[in-house]
């Protein structure tokens, strides 16, 4: 198992930046004087197809030789990093073949067909879905590329981070939302080789606590099912997104359904931008454990953008 | 009747530069593609208190002398310019009073008052409205600031166009919503100034086109009740405004209440933004006129992004 090092997340950031966005870091006086902390938020959420996921799949598609490349890229996935494969994949004009369980929301479908993505149904089961994926593989010779347990991804999420200690004052903690671990490792590695002082957290919800678990165990837990709202976080952390956060991440803080939802409303509130409920987790987080932030400067990873506007969790209680 | 100039609107960018928020100007590939023209979103949804009314208010309370100042200053509103004085008299240490109608929105209620601002209700109707504020004018010796019909006023409103000429490359039209008028006047003073040639436009609800209607008509037509989702823009022109539009607006562009929510949406979804119904109408009258649009470099001001998340208009049929 290779660990990328600051140097791969340096070379991907040239690699990719003239295909990405460089995205905002934006604060709010109200929110820091509640919580009586220093936010710094990454808006991921500007980045291209509204989420950092297109950092790591450009950059893995970037990597990839010539005469593999033309052969396209697959992947499994109903989420952020099949949008953004399908557009990485047309910016270099090659095709994307993304397999999708057949009940994946509607939304997340349209998406991957606006960037020309190639779908392949399967049945909503891990069988189905490797089965599905291996045949497509053999048939186009496209190269896989895993939505974080993947070297070249990894060092595309990281160059978030790296960006973001470009734009702000140095910070005494850098927090991102956790699911695969493809975002935390990035940031992870980027944050501590630059910053050893800093401290980097992980956010992640209370009833999709593998990430929390493995750390605390020290054992890699298998994924459960969850039905957490923040959708990107139900995924569970691979061997290599573990072995890099076992080293390099502080802690990982977990935060109830209902403070997501909290969370996420105070973002669009008062910044007046629209994240998905995974980006609010660490904000959550930081509401749920304030004695661990107060008088601090922290950075946060808004990771996208994506949400279905029809059905918003917004209640007249929150 | 004094007019501003535009040596009005540069004095006041100056005096409320330390003040305000410069706002960002953001763009979407995906929605210049899906109408074949080059739109800049100025985005004072950012703007303090999330909305250009800020502007405005600063720059009159700014010019009033230290003598009137002291005694605070007095408005009449349920949105956003009610907000807006409220914490511009706060950063200036002087009371706001604001007059509210009993049945003002909870929402609006809250934000003047989280900015310290003292509510007096009245009644929901302009006989109370003018009885109330005149009592407390009268008790208080505070300076009354009209919503836009006001010099001060419309010249501050008029600094956001002029931050907008910087930030952009020479647009071919540049287009505000129109509600009582003092964006649209602010706006057209510094456009037809800098730019003789660039076109600016009004856009309105549909049902809410009493600007349309005295442009048309070159008479200025009466406030007639709406219940437009764009509720900033339920109120109409005064003699000022009316004025001022009459003499720089090239055309006032009307959209029903359809496309101001499919606008809105559009600019939720793409731009990944949090912005008001009035926000919208500008976009909604691009959608419904593209052939005036099409090829052309456009310059819209997105007015603010002050919304109830509770009671969002998005259906599924949008």
């Amino acid at each position: 198992m290779t660990i990328p090092t600051i140097q791969d997340i340096k070379q991907a950031k040239e690699r990719i930046s003239t295909s990405i966005h460089q995205t905002p870091v934006i604060t709010s006086t109200s929110i820091n004087n509640e919580l009586g902390c220093s936010l710094f938020f990454k808006c991921e959420n500007f980045q291209k197809v509204g989420a950092f996921k297109f950092r790591g799949a450009t950059n893995a598609i970037e990597c990839l030789p010539p005469s593999l490349l033309k052969n396209g890229v697959a992947t499994h996935s109903s989420g952020n990093h099949a949008a953004a494969m399908a557009l990485a994949a047309q910016q270099r004009g090659v095709p994307a073949y993304i397999v999708m369980p057949s009940n994946a929301p509607l939304v997340k479908q349209l998406a991957v067909k606006a960037y020309g993505g190639q779908i392949t149904w399967c049945e909503p089961s891990l069988t189905s879905r490797e089965q599905t994926l291996a045949q497509i593989i053999e048939q186009t010779g496209a190269s896989f590329i895993h939505p974080y347990n993947n070297f070249d991804v990894i060092c595309g999420q990281g160059t978030a981070a790296l960006e973001l200690l470009e734009q702000i004052d140095i910070p005494d903690i850098v927090i991102t939302p956790v699911g695969g671990g493809g975002l935390l490792s990035g940031t992870s590695i980027a944050v501590k080789s630059i910053l050893p002082n800093c401290k980097v957290y992980g956010a992640e919800p209370l009833i999709a606590n593998d990430a929390f678990l493995s750390l605390k165990t020290r054992i890699l837990q298998p994924p459960f099912p969850t039905q957490t709202i923040a959708d990107g976080l139900r995924t569970s952390l691979s061997e290599l997104t573990f072995q890099i956060i076992k080293t390099n991440v502080d802690q990982i803080l977990c935060a109830s359904e209902q403070s997501i939802i909290k969370a996420m409303k105070l973002i669009w509130e008062r910044l007046k931008i629209v994240v998905e409920p995974s980006s609010a987790v660490p904000l959550a987080a930081i509401m749920e454990n304030k004695q661990l932030f107060v008088g601090k400067k922290i950075a946060l990873i808004l990771s996208g953008g994506n949400v279905d506007l029809e059905n918003l969790p917004f209640k007249a209680a929150d």
